[in-house]
């Protein structure tokens, strides 16, 4: 079992939850916590061996928990996600191949499209894609791809290498629900054409974060990040193809956390037990 | 205060731990624990906010473990060591400045090196530095070590590019003390000569291993490793510059772990709280 | 134009060569060399702009050239691959990814299997697929696998992930043509479970290696490497796993070296211009 | 011998440099070159094996560049450098030790602090320290600074962790000599405090930045860059103490790099031929 914590801090808070874990002879296999102090907020992922009534479990821990405490007793076991990529094939052809294969941690239910380039690999591997272009009145295309999203009721929205900026209209639809692959290390280079600018402040390392998406452009909690080292000899089309093997890795790390139950949230920042 | 556990694993430990510590009004600041399945063993390691009788903790902490459950509160806090030498500067020097602005995380109480090289350096830090050559009667030589190391009495002994080696004789006076650097990624490359022997096979990496030395030559658990690419334009005085640069950084990373109490060492293992 | 010069090193091979260029009105855009002393080798890569007639740049490269010169004016441009796999998907499939999106740098002709658990993944990509699987007489099965490959004449054949050890009398047949990847840092860990044995010796990086197959099973020229941290956290099942990633990215890298013939083979090394 | 040149690009210059270095027999060891078709600029960098007048060998080079070539036969072998720090020890207790073991490719001649912190330091390595407090009008002290290193005339100038803000003024006096280690990964939180904002913006990794310091505060040309990964347990000053270790690599790779004359400055970048 996997139980998910996230509440005010206090003293006592680890004794009271492992006390009743040690009373319904749980071992726990894997604990991990953190406090952040400045917060005052407190965040725990538990794995334990042993059965037990899981609603028992959670009444019991929120008995001692602050309240407004979040508990988790088995997250969704059985994650879904919907899909949405304009153009580049690299995210979406890793996620179907997990997905073909069950290893994704959660199941593929559909891919949207503002492009139909990346159909084809959709039928490939029998995911149903919907190509809805973008029209001049960018609210009726979003209205358009949130009635489709809600149909299909998934846990996460997967925006992979989706690129036209989506609304905050858009993004309160589905709060800390959407993932974004960046093409940059973000801070730097944040909005369009990171590659390009990478390239003419001569920088020695180029990098990808993935990320949810908030109302701030680029500018929501960080889940994962990474490097690869460029030089002079890089044109911008080699830092896009370089860049493209570390936005697939980056994105394929963020997800496997997130659909681990790995990634908490609290106001812009995450907490990542990996 | 730093609490350090190593017993037999049962259900209940963290439970029985952290009641403890809440009936003390301690609050956990950071708490890492592992079970190692296969051996049925328990590692914890906790960082706690207040202060509490550290005699009494540990008896209370001992009525509740597994007997011969290992426990430490604050465990030594000015931590000494001493480290042996031969020619290469590298490591030793980076030892010497932490220790001179007092960021090494111990005393460095003397230097002992089989070859005058690096008395200069030491002198130039009033730290201590013997000289002790190697006889012909290899035994001669380390009985003299030995006198030397026990006359300090140090927690640990860090061999920093000490090219001679120590035989088991020598080891079992320091069991789980002497802590070592070797000059290649281990297990590739044990023995003499590791950067001319990846230089023959042509590897694309080279790296470095910090480990605790015992019977076994290269076999002790190992603490920290790093590696760095090479390619086909390395020769192997390359390499060997190069290594020195990572040799330096994996022995820091070890000590800096070591000394912060955050390795333990099983069998030959160790679980690393980083 | 792509130029790919091997040869005995002699004084002003650099001046003939670039005068050769020079007097054609090639514009040299890119030069990589490389002397090997130790061997007195040669090795040089060069890009250039212009067009110029093939046979007679390597004729008058030919006179210049010291005896036994390997000259490969835009070698093979449209390169073919056959691959070879077990039950293992990972490797496959982002060859199979690549191959379909015309970013591989060749074409895969056909897959062969011993096991038909990836003929589904290759009919989703309309890759050929033939099943050989091991009889007890394995050179009943290697001479099958032999003929299969020879009817496709390819210029490499890519086992990914392929975990049956093929005889020298196979790899005689394929000289310097055959890429495998090898789930362990070599020469750590050669041989069969190098996870197993990583987790047993308690080591804290794990890697990946893709090299040329000659008749010394794992000792063939290296291409590329590459590392990951692991901790004590980690089962073997663990290490698999994220070992899977970068078997993943290292054959890859190494597949995109090859094929835009920036590798090099000499004795049982590489020269390689990334 | 080692030559340096930099210049308009054209058809043939790599056959008429090589064709000289022929005639002299000289033997190429190691050609590095770039051509930057955006900017049309070359630049080439040459290890030659053999002894050659240096007068006459660029005269010749001369005749057949184009006009306003920078070309260095032999650059300054021994260089010299002045170092400038304020509180923090990790980059110059680096620099003075690879200075005292002549490993650092140039000779520090003297260091100069706004702060007498790390005068203790230098004396240990009996290198002059010179206090320049800053008054409160910045002009004097900067004056003041520049008639100190100009009585010294050094090759470059090394802010090792120079923590006040130089004028246009100051840099205008050591065009792309004056060199800084900054404690971000640029172009990400330029400016004061970088630590302070990658932990507010919750990022994963932290970097370090070695660059040529032009008017633009942190806008000159990029050296060497180099990150770690951090997590949400890192406070600011865990962060700023992990970032002294990369600082310290980051700014020691630079300075290999630009004494071994390996770095060219066109424009806002740099050409590095590591």
């Amino acid at each position: 079992m996997i139980i998910i914590i996230q509440c005010r801090d206090q003293v006592g808070l680890v004794a009271d939850i492992s006390g009743i874990l040690a009373a319904a002879q749980l071992n726990i296999i894997s604990m991990r916590e953190h406090v952040d102090k400045a917060e005052n907020r407190f965040f725990m992922r538990l794995e334990v061996d042993g059965v037990s009534d899981e609603v028992l479990l959670e009444a019991q821990m929120r008995q001692v928990l602050p309240s407004g405490a979040v508990i988790q007793v088995n997250p969704v076991p059985d994650k879904k996600v919907v899909v949405m990529v304009t153009k580049e094939y690299h995210c979406l052809a890793d996620i179907l191949i997990r997905n073909n294969f069950n290893t994704l941690g959660a199941q593929v239910l559909c891919v949207i499209g503002n492009h139909d380039v990346l159909q084809k690999i959709c039928e490939r591997f029998a995911v149903p894609f919907f190509l809805i272009p973008y029209h001049e009145d960018k609210e009726v295309s979003e209205r358009e791809i949130i009635a489709k999203i809600r149909s299909y009721d998934p846990d996460y929205v997967v925006l992979a290498k989706f690129m036209r900026i989506l609304s905050p209209a858009f993004v309160a639809n589905f709060p800390n629900k959407v993932i974004n692959i960046h093409h940059s290390f973000l801070p730097a280079f944040a909005g369009a054409n990171p590659y390009k600018k990478a390239f003419e402040r001569g920088v020695k390392l180029i990098g990808a974060t993935a990320h949810f998406v908030t109302d701030d452009l680029d500018e929501g909690p960080i889940i994962a990040q990474q490097i690869i080292p460029v030089n002079h000899s890089f044109t911008v089309a080699d830092m896009v193809k370089s860049g493209q093997e570390i936005e697939t890795a980056v994105l394929a790390k963020a997800l496997r956390l997130v659909l681990n139950d790995r990634v908490f949230v609290y106001r812009n920042k995450t907490v990542v037990f990996e």
